[in-house]
């Protein structure tokens, strides 16, 4: 066991403070991980503050993490130390059934294992990455190929694979046309991935405040979403829909959008139930998908995809003290386009 | 032009009478087809009731066309005089936007012309199969082979292609876990096919009134839909469902049935809209798709699959003078499985 420097939240909706916990000793697979970047994402403010349901406090948050592998277990082959390294939403499963067997690790049978807010096979709670150091089984420790920082590759482990996932299962590439639904962490990284992968991108977004951003992006056109003339033209426009949004939309504008066959995956939770006219999607056989971030395998395919691509996500780097300051600025999507907490700035509690 | 006998109806609602119809001189790419079974599909119904918007009167209605190839234009080369053949839903499209050269002749940019209840890119009304002969282009008449018989062949037209179309986009096969719900002349069909493509399939039914029917079409399973606790134990079951029915499900009820990653699949146009919880699709990334009918290079591949593995419809044959009162049993459910008029009881007007 080792005691490490940490942020975490005592209790739901409490602040984060500098605390210092400990890193079980290694087992056989697994390695160490100096942690040096943990992205801040939406779905970690929602936990701090239990709005996803019943969630275990003290909570360290953090499941975009980059670091360098300090030590490693007896068995472990894939990684060595001072690898660079990742961890993503999940550090354990079952390895066994078919969901991990098809590298599907996040649909385990048994219940895959989440990097924090939630409970080890061995009953410890987990801890995520906004601390210095994390103990995981090699399998789920991800390599960040040399052609990315680590600042700007930690987004990538939560907000690149859930876009890259959807994108790829609906077939982005060359020829297709993919809109993106919001310009945030999620969004901005969506519109990267899928202009490297040669589709043709349009961001929909409430306002064309962020249009130079979109367009710099790689984005070929940008369109207001409050713009009601600008969205009937949109008609019949796209294979592929990306809605990186968690506000209520009227889903049947958006599909009316997609081509025939066309598919619109959304990969955010609103609050309200969407109203799906049947005929919005039995003609043109269109699809509404839903997708939940992604494998092992494939988030290891999209770290080497972005690295190929020189693909990072844009980042605005805090140190520990400005963390609940950013939690607020989140919320308000104040952030262009992803927090980065530097972890060396955690102070010792 | 040659005048042939016909079942129309004269307006909205009003019974189908025996009446006469000039069919057009053959073109070119044309052929004359001698038919000789028009199944009875529900939306007949709702077109010659005007349940789905403006129609046109008078309507000769059938979209389930099975004959045998009368006579020839002089640049046919797909089929000749004494062929086994069939006609779908479309009869005409433009062959050369995108989706037509894709096989996806339903999407046409231009718009793919009706088998009836609609109009040719002359002009001309469209009218359909409850009728002696039709002139259509050799492009939109598919080969029958020899395997099925021309009366249970009449149905796959419509309601087998619309089924083999979902089944075969999201990967019914062995191993894989299908449901369908509804058996009814689209249901039927569903469990033909899926049983044949080696799938697993339980059928979905209001009451266990069908039960020996569905086991006897291959199905594995056949629950109540209106036993909650036999629903409960199916959460998580199935890669696909079909919807076949136009009752006003509650989605999100069998949206749970799906495993990770599966798909639900609506053939059938309920009147009101869908209420789907986000998490019902995001959690396990499933699907919630439509499908409508399939191309002519799709339905041929159905018609061979079907005569390779022996599939027909399950059908009841009617004469001319019974069409109206088999719209009614179709509207109460009282038929196993398709209606099918043997157009030679079709009297002359």
């Amino acid at each position: 066991m080792t005691r490490v420097a940490a942020l975490s939240t005592p209790s739901a909706g409490a602040p984060l403070e500098p605390t210092s916990i400990e890193s079980r000793a290694l087992r056989d697979d697994d390695v160490r991980i100096d942690i040096k970047f943990a992205g801040i994402c939406h779905s970690d403010i929602h936990q701090v503050r239990e709005e996803w349901g019943t969630a275990i406090f003290p909570m360290v948050p953090g499941h975009e993490i980059a670091g360098i592998v300090a030590e490693v277990g007896p068995g472990v082959t894939k990684h060595q130390v001072g690898d660079r390294v990742g961890v993503g939403c999940l550090v354990d499963s079952c390895g066994e059934c078919e969901f991990c067997k098809d590298g599907e690790e996040q649909f385990c049978a048994k219940g895959s294992v989440p990097t924090y807010n939630g409970e080890g096979y061995d009953g410890e709670k987990t801890m995520g990455g906004y601390s210095q150091q994390v103990v995981v089984s090699e399998r789920f420790a991800l390599s960040i190929p040399e052609g990315i920082a680590l600042d700007v590759a930690a987004p990538l482990l939560c907000a690149g694979i859930t876009t890259y996932t959807p994108l790829k299962r609906w077939g982005a590439g060359p020829g297709a046309k993919v809109a993106v639904i919001g310009l945030g962490g999620l969004g901005h990284m969506a519109v990267k991935i899928a202009v490297a992968m040669g589709a043709e991108v349009t961001v929909l977004s409430r306002t064309l405040d962020k249009k130079d951003d979109g367009l710099a992006l790689g984005a070929t056109n940008y369109i207001a979403t409050n713009d009601d003339a600008a969205l009937k033209d949109l008609r019949s426009s796209f294979d592929i829909i990306i809605n990186t949004v968690s506000a209520n939309l009227q889903i049947d504008t958006y599909l009316a959008m997609l081509r025939p066959l066309g598919a619109l995956a959304n990969v955010g939770l609103p609050s309200d139930a969407w109203q799906v006219a049947p005929g919005s999607i039995v003609n043109g056989s269109r699809v509404l998908a839903g997708s939940n971030i992604g494998g092992i395998a494939a988030t290891q395919e999209m770290l080497d995809f972005c690295a190929e691509h020189h693909i990072g996500a844009t980042i605005e780097t805090i140190s520990a003290d400005r963390v609940n300051e950013a939690y607020d600025r989140v919320v308000e999507g104040d952030v262009r386009y992803r927090f980065v907490i530097d972890t060396a700035t955690i102070p010792a509690a």
